[in-house]
């Protein structure tokens, strides 16, 4: 059937990893757009049923269907990338130059998406700029503010605060296009990617798309609001901490958690679960 | 198992556009009959449910029940459509005549299915026409007015508003379509055509076909909206921005995303990634 | 994988009616009894829900568990029936006669099972007969009385409203049991039959065979119903609102809408698309 | 795929009533007794979920949790077996003998379990008997209560009552149980398995292994309920009604409803319908 | 299809326990590790569904997200394997020792990644320290206390209170880890091991590597409890109950529940139930 090992799932992040990094950049940058429009489509959705329903955790469960279409189309999502080619580069799949390009023209393509999204969007909740009385226009403003000057006040613990949450965020991000490897039927690709997605987003981390959307947007509908403060209250530091989360939690933890197993595997063929690991590659690459 | 992978993916959407081209008239009738009777009939339903819960939210979970059976079951919907059949020109698998015959029969039967059903339920929620408190008969009303004199009495820029939702709103119906071709499984088809629906009709954007039913169904049961008002505010511009959203953002866009990726895999066909593409290809074809 | 497309669809329907056409007296007499039945559990099941939640929606959401139940086991209910056997007639596959001797003996068990469980949920809603005070009871007794007296009351186009009724309702109802059809998996099979039965319940069309339970339960608990405005003003407009809404809005538009897609693929048998529905044909029979 | 048509499944419940009534005692004890102590840890569950949410409904969709565990991990419950092995008997694969040492061991395998965890969550919810504020405890102490007293100060109206309520019960009950076996995927059963579970337990029907944790857990808080009032005035007519409604209902019924239509399908072998019988008959075999 | 019969899920637990037993020890630090930082991630996102909605059963509903996202991919959780080394040194497939070694790495990892995510999650809801007023850092602190302070004032009793509910708490828990051998699908695996941690979160027991994580979370935000209070009125007690439920309920009863019903199958090879057995063994081998 359609589950897939663990030993198996860190061998396709290797190699998801090194599709990635050698994408074209047309591929980077087309990829890169439309997911930063759909991973902001899928926030407004999410706001607005926080909004109407005054629960956070309702939004929280609504809004993977975003990371979803992405992640099933085979778009491009940095963060998700920050858990996958580095593993490449240990590897010798990819280079570090490739790695950094992917990043470059993929976040490139998130902000042009971003912005697209972040003007048709705030155009359509304020009548064209008439009408500021809709309750997703104070939520984007104070959402921006909230991401860049509380912790700007805040100092050098400010910068924790953020570099912090933005650790703990892509962690889950990572674990949950992991977890989209985990299966080879739609459904369960589907399932069991939006838990992790769940748990970051009920729990007010931070994600650098879902940044490179909400602040410029809040920014346009009135949040006072900085280019310095975006990028070095936020954006910055929070695509430092998406990286390290990623890299590390995901990438380098679970590549060092499989290590010796997929050694000992290799070393019993006769053992059934190392025969029926090896099927299981088998059926799915 | 029965996940596909993007590029073949893309090749079902100009598959599929090529197919719908080349249907017959009667065919294109019914079938578009049908599924604008069937959308409004779950239009109807999540405005009850909106009514009942005082959710929005609610009513957008519970909408997608109609484009499920619509796109299960193979009927038309232009707005779906809109992705599939310029790509499918654009390949040269459909000629643009063809694709303009598709629509204009496709509409007319929306057309008939959704004033067929609009004077069906207008006459059950008003009891043969004898009482008019129903709260659906109110919501219809209401949503009349509002998707069309509102637009019309901002000008200029209510055309501009009208069109922007348009666009955003089948750019995901577009999504949503295909969606439903990153699976061979019903159920699989199912989870996953459903998200961008919810999308969409949580945030209330504006769809051409749900517009073909709410709007005659407000002017029967006394809306005062007139023929030219419901044409020209409305259905005119939401038929182009869905046009624009289905065949841009979808269309294009995600071909353009596509592209190269389909090239380098042919290019490396030992590569593991690229073998399970075409087993995939082999799979589903 | 499981999916099933529309032309194959649209054979098993065919089949199945032809089939339904065939059984023997004992085989319809004892499926309709269970189906009546189950049918009739499950409407106090959603009743329940409506009571103890006050929304109308999650009784709809709730009450397909017995339609999912009544299609897996392959029970007969003769709403479902009116959307296959007059398309088997039409299709030379099963002779007029079979068809009224199918609905007579059907619509018999149904009566059976909906007034045995009548007769016991009744008496312990009561506590034997010795307490009216169960929400339910109450439930039952006005719902038997409005979905009778007042059409009586309305006259002529009361009549004429709860046809109306029937034929929107059994749309809905001959949709599910096609949606059925629709995947060879027994969880596809359910999700995609349980929408068009939420869609129907959820907005109060009429349902012969919920009615067959509810108007004789509403009687026995006291409901000022006479055998004449059951039959007259209710049963029997429904049954042949049912009848047309099953067999012309699914059996027949269905029919024209799928009929020159499977000559134009038995006339392309080198397409793409031909070649899966071949290939699912052959995997479905 | 992995739906299974109804004559399979009639074989398949003689089949398992066959293989249950060849068990051994001590296999029958242990799983009676690991079922009877999930299925009462299930009950605390919803009885939980009932305290906090004050919906009755909420219980019912939570409560099959336990059901569906037991049927998966092969597990045996009395109510269950009362739908299948009657059948084996009636088919002369079992004897009636072994059919009541099956019942005999199993009940008191349930009794053990149900005592157990009784002893356990009592102790956890009064901190060791020194507290009886927890809701969970006045809950079990009232239903206790309502579940035996209520009945006996009807006499023998109560009598017949509380045995139509069982036999309404395990109506459902085995309904679930075949339900499990219109699938062979795992979450196909537990899908099919969870609908009638939740309609028995919605309506406040009478089931006797559920009553073999909540009578005695009631009386170990201090309902004022004796072992006469338990088992005269509850246990014994509810095993007998739950006898009846699954051996008569379901057992006998569903055979009935079949056994035309297996004779119909061996006697045409050439039709498509029958053909996918023996294919479906095949896989699961 | 993907359901795995009780007899094959029993030699899939012995074969689990071995591999477990056999890991090295970089493997069961870093696997465990991962575990308990995921499950203290999904403790704080359930104890912030409990604060939003009010609901205790709503935070059961979501927690077993952390769960599956460790059981799927193949991460150690020394609560899981309570209930497979000990039938896998039973079975003789492992030593003693290997158990001891298993257990004593594996909870090392779990405190590391408890501690780290516990300072990290403190650090976010604290504002690095500077605010204490977030209702998560109040749960944690009340927690903390009401799990061990509370036992501790009861003396004897307090000892065998959470002895007891350490005995309930994994007896579900390895029945969850059970469920997920039950399907070799990713989605019917996800559903089948929902079920009992659901139902152990909902009732409060007690379980070592969450209390791993809030106690000490708990202590750092201020909660009155020293390392004493945590261990012998805690940890000690809870791990040894765990393992008692564990071992004893799932391993030794399961195993004694289908010990007979293997030697029956390979007595009767020819009965299909028998044969079925074989060919699911083999396709999941």
């Amino acid at each position: 059937m359609d589950y897939i090992k663990p030993g198996q799932v860190l061998n396709q992040m290797v190699e998801a990893g090194a599709v990635k990094a050698g994408l074209s950049r047309m591929n980077m940058v087309v990829r890169g757009a439309l997911a930063g429009a759909i991973l902001a489509c899928a926030t407004t959705l999410a706001f607005t049923t926080v909004a109407q329903t005054k629960l956070g955790i309702a939004g929280a469960v609504i809004f993977p269907v975003g990371f979803v279409i992405i992640v099933l189309l085979g778009l491009e999502l940095v963060t998700g990338s920050f858990g996958f080619i580095p593993l490449a580069v240990l590897k010798k799949k990819a280079s570090m130059g490739q790695m950094l390009g992917n990043y470059f023209w993929v976040i490139l393509g998130h902000l042009l998406g971003c912005l697209v999204y972040a003007a048709l969007y705030g155009l359509t909740v304020t009548k064209m700029g008439t009408d500021m009385t809709h309750p997703l226009a104070q939520t984007l403003v104070q959402t921006a503010e909230a991401k860049t000057l509380a912790y700007r006040d805040m100092g050098g613990e400010g910068m924790a605060l953020v570099f912090i949450k933005a650790i703990l965020c892509n962690w889950m991000v990572t674990l949950g296009a992991v977890m989209a490897f985990t299966s080879s039927s739609t459904l369960g690709k589907i399932a069991a990617m939006w838990l992790p997605i769940v748990i970051f987003f009920g729990q007010g981390f931070e994600h650098a798309v879902v940044n490179l959307f909400v602040i410029p947007a809040g920014m346009m509908l009135g949040a006072d609001v900085g280019l310095a403060d975006w990028w070095l209250w936020n954006q910055i530091p929070v695509l430092l901490g998406n990286f390290a989360g990623g890299a590390l939690f995901t990438g380098i933890l679970f590549n060092l958690s499989q290590r010796k197993s997929s050694r000992l595997n290799s070393g019993n063929p006769g053992s059934p679960l190392a025969r029926s690991d090896a099927s299981a590659a088998g059926k799915s690459a």
